[in-house]
């Protein structure tokens, strides 16, 4: 398979790389770092970024994100960062590349365990990973049609992000990262559409 | 209790208007129709309507919508629509509207069927329904802190609305209007918060 990691450099995108690179041909993308460079905040930059990969059986997305603030300091900013980046970034990669995949070829994006386990200051990461979640319920039906699978991987907090990040979510069983990537092999090599694919 | 009803006036509102007029008093708004008018997209034109109600004991939104397309044709832009309207909308709604609530007030929002069962053409409507139950999901915790409540009400297709936009949802039963009517006054007069309540 010819796959597109968009975030193939990061956290979670690098292991997936890893275990997947022996057995298929990987694109990675990031806005610095990979094979290829892109601004998923920028439809204009992602149109340019599949003008170079070509036609792929799998495109996957492990990149974005969204600020944390308390709820009575959150104005509609804190909202459109999210907007920008891990929602409207991540479905602009998906409605611009369904026109640059073969047929039987999927696309996964990643949201996170705060859409139902909400934690302090998460409540814009709450809403932007629901979003990210509902227009893969909501576009997979059409997109089946075209003989095209999505779905998204929900991770909780990542074992590798545990050290720097753990604090913000007290309770929370940091997930083995081959959990995680299992996740995104199910989405990937299965035959799973309009999944949202909980890693915890 | 004294209740703003962001659309009031609409084919939801008036439904929660007639059943609560009696023993409360309410405050009816919309962009046009309504006791007092406020543009849900514009937060300046929010901050301007707090301005007029004076201090709440509950805030109801049954307002808010966003584009059908195929997903084969939808755009950003088609999202943008529905983020500044039904999503941003709500949300900046209650981000600015936790500031005008009484100790014990609540917020309640509107989503949609949408989210978790979807139709063709849809998948904007799925998304923002997502992102509004994301988004109660995710600040709920701060704002019991506060005092405050928040849940947000998912109606499937309401029976007055199955004449003229039945024939989008094969299948779907119309909901009584008793029974969606029942969600909003769950929230607004029980105990719960953080929940999505669905009518259907
Ligand atoms: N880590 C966790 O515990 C966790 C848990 C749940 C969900 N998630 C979600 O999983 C996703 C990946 O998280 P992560 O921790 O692996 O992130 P990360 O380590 O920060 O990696 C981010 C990746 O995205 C790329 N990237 C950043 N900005 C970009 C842009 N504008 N356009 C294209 N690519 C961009 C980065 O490459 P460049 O540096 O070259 O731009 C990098 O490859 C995020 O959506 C995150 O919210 C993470
Ligand atoms: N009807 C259904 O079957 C159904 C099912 C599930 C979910 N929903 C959701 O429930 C909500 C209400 O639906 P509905 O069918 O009752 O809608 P509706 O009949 O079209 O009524 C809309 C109401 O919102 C007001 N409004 C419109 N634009 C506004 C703006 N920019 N700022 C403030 N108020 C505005 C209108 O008053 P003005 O005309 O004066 O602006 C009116 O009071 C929507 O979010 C809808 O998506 C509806």
């Amino acid at each position: 398979m010819k796959i597109l990691l968009v975030g193939g450099t990061g956290t979670i995108g690098k292991r997936i790389y890893w275990r997947l690179q022996d057995a298929h041909e990987i694109i990675t993308a990031g806005s610095k770092s990979g094979d290829v460079q892109v601004d998923m905040t920028d439809p204009h930059s992602i149109e340019e970024m599949f003008t170079k990969t070509g036609k792929l059986d799998a495109m996957v997305v492990a990149a974005g994100g969204a600020p944390m603030a308390p709820v009575q300091e959150l104005t509609q900013e804190h909202f459109y960062e999210g907007i920008r980046s891990k929602m409207m970034g991540q479905i602009n990669l998906a409605l611009i590349g369904q026109k640059h995949l073969n047929p039987g070829g999927s696309i996964t994006l990643t949201s996170g365990i705060l859409s139902e386990d909400p934690i302090a200051l998460g409540a814009v990461l709450s809403t932007i990973n629901s979003a990210v979640n509902g227009f893969v319920i909501g576009a997979s039906g059409e997109l089946l049609r075209q003989g095209i699978r999505i779905n998204v991987v929900s991770p909780g907090i990542v074992e590798d992000s545990a050290e720097a990040i753990g604090s913000y979510f007290p309770g929370h069983n940091p997930v083995p990262m081959e959990r995680v990537v299992n996740g995104y092999l199910k989405s990937i090599l299965g035959i799973c559409t309009g999944q949202v694919i909980k890693a915890y």
